[in-house]
């Protein structure tokens, strides 16, 4: 186990009817809000209506940032930041999934930042400080309700990059699992896979002794596989519901889960790049590309992908080389994937071989991705060409 | 899965030589601190100069409470507040186990506090305000690192009984895995069953649909069976000491393992009585305890001792009837106990049946105790009894 400094101090505000809580919540942190949200699925729900009650009842000011994309593009983050100055916005309040709270992050970042906020994501400026946020989280997926981070896509440059500040935990996140009742088929799966992507690239690490790290991540991916389908069969199945939500939560709450432990990221930054130029959901790449990824390093400590296999699917290594018990692993994963409904091939998005030289470039920008295994420009174009 | 609200802003910095970082740790929260310390074991060891040279670095008046009883005392505690409050101190630093971090903690509260700070602990009133304090943990049990609350010993009245409050969070906690290196073989022994008994109290549960509650704390107690005996045959492998200490702060983190999950704490409430009149160390009251409790509540919920069985212990079920798999967890868990050296009878320590009736009485002072099963004065008599 690395050493490490760990604290989140976001508060967590869990179960049915928890948006009545909204207003009080609020109140301490000023009077002018600035709402972000995405496709107006939290008008035609009725959410929005409640959160407006709960504003209204405190005597706050609500600006909008409405039409928050997937992956949420810089431009509407700069709008956010133009209504945030120009009202003196106190509280930014993001009410949806992870790219709703992402781009709420970037707001908070950048009002009071006097340069460019992709600054933020080139590597160029620190984030110093950052206007309060809060969360009702509407998609269990990103963890980003939990978390100091947020991803934007600066769709000009066809850049999809991250940013990060303990300024941008949020203050309090609101998770009422009824509110996931509604979210179409294709994002619970996307979900899904987004909140597996993040513990394999948390579990997959060189770094020794850190079995209770294991036994957590290993935890979130049982609890994941056996509460999917449940939550696809019957979408008003409240613990299969709240049990995805909380694992999305713990998956990414601030690295909890792998504390002393050198992660990955290398398939995030992959995915990335693709979803920068197609603007394919995060978590549909994710399933195209983590088996690839897996198979591409699996040798790189094959014990770690042995333990997978028995401890998360449960494969009997008796009669096994170990090679075959980790492969096993991976096929069952894929097999997963696939059960859900999610996508295996580029080629589903109509993807083709086009741009793959420079999606592996951009992938290297600022040199070898990964950790696990070191991955050079050819190691991701082989990835991405077994992707196809 | 029950509703709930969780936040834990205690910030923990984690390894090796993290004893370094004291003084910047300190400096934001002012120049006068308290220094709270045991019976001397940090002076020799060195730790305790480490610390005066952190804080003299920055400055600070240091201001000391030493002499803190394995099972603090009220007397203790007030003596802390005088000085507290004598001398206006800024900060309170516990350097030590569980028990001189709650002391520091019970000193923290009472400052502020008009009246008797054992107000606190029989209920009479409820902590509002606190002086800030910081830890440095020197025994993996109690994570009393990373939560606010904190057990108190009123030896006049031979009572033992607990306070809590959000603000008595530490704000940062310094876990060197080092510094357990000389721990005496009975107090690891001890913090070993004081963890696995925090999970416990939070995995024997009657509350549904918590799949990945269960097993977070099941990743908790195998990562403690595997790494107790390590740390005893070797008292300086850093991998058993480090995962040790980890577990400890995970095991009662504020309660994250067991969000929505209603907890039980009635064996820490029958140990509170043994230990009250007795003084011998809560670790060891509990390895007694524990298992007697089990046996007398594990047919309430017959399904969670088998999972409890099968997961934990890799009890092989077939064959067998679920009472038999739930008692074969029940004897591998005294089993364990046994063989890492914990004791199994109050016998052990001396105590006969004398003060039963008063210890099961006093048990149920507020009421009747326990949630998986609700324990009245004769169930914790004869649990008591079964302990003899």
């Amino acid at each position: 186990m690395n050493a490490f400094q760990f604290q989140n101090p976001t508060k967590i505000v869990f179960g049915p009817d928890t948006v009545e809580k909204l207003g009080e919540l609020v109140q301490p942190f000023g009077k002018t809000v600035l709402l972000v949200y995405g496709s107006g699925s939290i008008k035609r729900t009725g959410l929005y209506d409640r959160v407006l009650s709960q504003l209204n009842g405190i005597g706050a000011k609500v600006l909008e940032l409405p039409n928050v994309e997937p992956n949420p593009r810089l431009t509407t983050v700069k709008k956010g930041i133009e209504i945030s100055r120009t009202h003196k916005v106190d509280f930014i309040l993001a009410v949806g999934g992870g790219s709703v709270i992402d781009a709420a992050k970037a707001v908070a970042a950048g009002v009071p930042y006097e340069g460019d906020v992709w600054d933020f994501c080139i590597r160029k400026a620190v984030v110093r400080e950052a206007i309060p946020l809060g969360t009702i989280l509407t998609l269990a997926a990103t963890g980003s309700e939990m978390n100091g981070n947020a991803v934007v896509s600066n769709w000009e440059e066809q850049q999809k990059r991250g940013l990060g500040s303990p300024h941008l935990y949020p203050k309090f996140s609101i998770l009422d699992p009824t509110l996931t009742y509604t979210v179409p088929q294709d994002q619970t799966v996307n979900g899904t896979v987004d909140i597996m992507s993040h513990v394999f690239e948390q579990y997959f690490s060189r770094t020794a002794d850190t079995p209770l790290q294991e036994r957590f991540c290993e935890s979130i991916l049982l609890t994941v596989i056996e509460n999917a389908a449940k939550a696809l069969a019957v979408p008003d199945d409240y613990a299969a519901r709240a049990n995805l939500m909380w694992a999305g939560t713990m998956a990414l709450n601030g690295g909890l889960i792998s504390v002393g432990v050198q992660n990955d990221w290398a398939s995030h930054g992959i995915e990335h790049e693709i979803s920068a130029i197609y603007d394919i959901p995060h978590g549909a790449g994710l399933a195209v590309v983590f088996p690839n990824w897996m198979k591409a390093v699996f040798q790189e400590r094959l014990d770690r992908f042995v333990q997978y296999a028995v401890r998360v699917w449960g494969i009997d290594p008796t009669g096994k080389t170990d090679e075959e018990t980790a492969l096993a692993g991976i096929a069952a994963t894929r097999a997963f994937f696939t059960s859900i409904g999610a996508p295996s091939r580029l080629a589903d998005f109509g993807i083709g071989s086009e741009h793959l030289d420079r999606m592996a470039e951009e992938a290297v920008r600022f040199g070898s991705i990964g950790s696990f295994k070191k991955l050079e420009k050819q190691d991701v174009r082989d990835i991405l060409e077994l992707s196809l």
